[in-house]
């Protein structure tokens, strides 16, 4: 268990990026809709069979040149069991183009329920003596409020896998001071306590680039927390959502990033996906965008902390 | 939004409960199982067919005298994409027959992430002017770290359908003081804090019970927080699991309801689904032991806290 797949995708690609597959109707070129609506009809699976379509496109354009993918699980499960089905062969057809992906669900609970979760998003369930991979991904964003209890049942799963997980602890919104900068009594704040289990939970899972497979979420928008989190906990690697439309910037995310230009990866989701809406392109350019916009965000990254590895 | 339905179901029931639907593999009748196999074959088809036939003979059993259903997400999305749309087809089925559904997502996110999250478990999609409904839960478990920017989307949805949240505040886990009970400045703990906060989130969606459509998740493991937290949040509607299997006894619930004996409803998964291993009924015989299981419950109950509403 660990993020060496990650780490290693990061380095060949030199780019410490992965590219947010939350992928909304809206966001979708009128072709690929219409195309999709006339074949399953105007409902969830038509609208989960445009998703699909999307991110193929997505991925195509981009599997050469970014690591790593991070579908969104609400942007599924709002189509529906179909939108869910969707999901899973975005993650497979992810695999098949040789992308590390990371399943944003934030999932938490305790036990056997946390075990059925593991086994869910990052492990196999035994079926009368078949083994079968519900969804297969490579790592999984985690919410760490129900403590070691909520966690250990992963790195379990993990390390059978070599899968990781990502725990929040600093999250990129405005209001995530509220819970997560209150102090408590030793002076550390809550999501600085949470860093530390971090460090402590991922102990026994230690990558050949020194990093744990328990990782952590911190929000680009937060650029001291970041740089306090990246001192502190050395051999945890950052999740940073926050980067593009939520206002953080390259200056912002360099300070996730070791003297090597490892401990960080960067994600950008509408930034990349909506490229072309933004920028002008036509809807049938939508993933030539994407490419040249996720271009621009590595020469962003790359010219700040340097030759990665 | 609130728990009015919720509470006019445990009214009629005389019955403070959630049956909670968490359907391994293990817990399913050999028979329900064969057949299942035998018509989609041994795969996450066949093994979500058999949740579903098992969850289905469950609520038949249940339909009249629990007012409520929790199907735990975990243990369907262990089974995939397929179990995913057990799980759709569990909750249209308990609607089907008159009862409560509780998803137990404890779904957490920003923004519009969030309100994709909240469309998805509790509200309605658009797709080219087609109002669908993805999953149409009645009310959702939610995990509050993320703070304000997490829950107020789902309050926003939540006043639109008639629906209600419960926000993890003080969980029924060994390690769930790790976080949830460390002092914070000012001196109240980390769960105090989020039980104020549900106070405050709610305040816009008061029942005519007393209760607002922003509930919490406090377990009976913990009979004095929960004590505690009834006396501090009076119009905090509470989900209270923990009960049974995990240790905690109809004396440890009391402490959640108020005079009327409202104000919470306890949740069994274990104790009643798998009633029929644990007290030597036949396989085909699993309904009627939760049946008799969820009585002998709620005479438990009803004996501490007297008659309801």
């Amino acid at each position: 268990m660990s993020f060496d797949r990650l780490i290693e995708g990061i380095i060949r690609t030199q780019n410490p990026t992965v590219v947010g597959l939350d992928p909304k109707l809206s966001y979708i070129p009128e072709e690929i809709k219409a195309d999709c609506f006339a074949k399953y009809g105007k409902n969830l699976d038509g609208a989960s069979a445009a998703l699909l379509e999307f991110n193929k496109g997505l991925i195509d354009a981009l599997c050469d040149i970014v690591p790593a993918v991070k579908p969104q699980c609400a942007y599924y499960e709002m189509y529906g069991w179909q939108g869910v089905r969707a999901l899973y062969e975005t993650i497979a057809y992810a695999h098949e183009k040789g992308m590390f992906v990371i399943t944003d669900g934030k999932r938490n609970d305790i036990g056997t329920t946390m075990q059925a979760y593991a086994a869910a998003h990052l492990g196999e369930v035994e079926i009368e003596g078949q083994t079968v991979i519900p969804f297969g991904g490579d790592a999984l964003t985690v919410n760490g409020y129900l403590g070691s209890d909520g966690i250990l049942p992963l790195v379990d799963v993990c390390e059978q896998q070599d899968k990781g997980i990502f725990v929040l602890v600093k999250t990129s919104n405005m209001s995530s001071g509220e819970l997560q900068n209150l102090t408590v009594s030793g002076g550390d704040t809550v999501y600085f306590t949470l860093g530390k289990h971090c460090e402590m939970w991922g102990e026994s899972t230690m990558g050949k680039y020194g990093y744990s497979g328990v990782g952590a979420v911190v929000g680009a928008t937060y650029p001291e927390q970041l740089q306090e989190l990246r001192d502190a906990l050395p051999t945890t690697f950052f999740l940073v959502p926050g980067y593009g439309a939520q206002g953080g910037g390259a200056d912002d995310v360099k300070q996730g990033f070791d003297e090597k230009g490892l401990g960080a990866v960067v994600n950008s989701s509408r930034g990349i996906i909506c490229a072309w809406q933004k920028n002008g392109f036509a809807g049938k350019d939508y993933a030539k965008a994407a490419r040249e916009e996720a271009i621009r965000m590595r020469e962003e990254l790359t010219e700040k902390i340097g030759k990665i590895g």
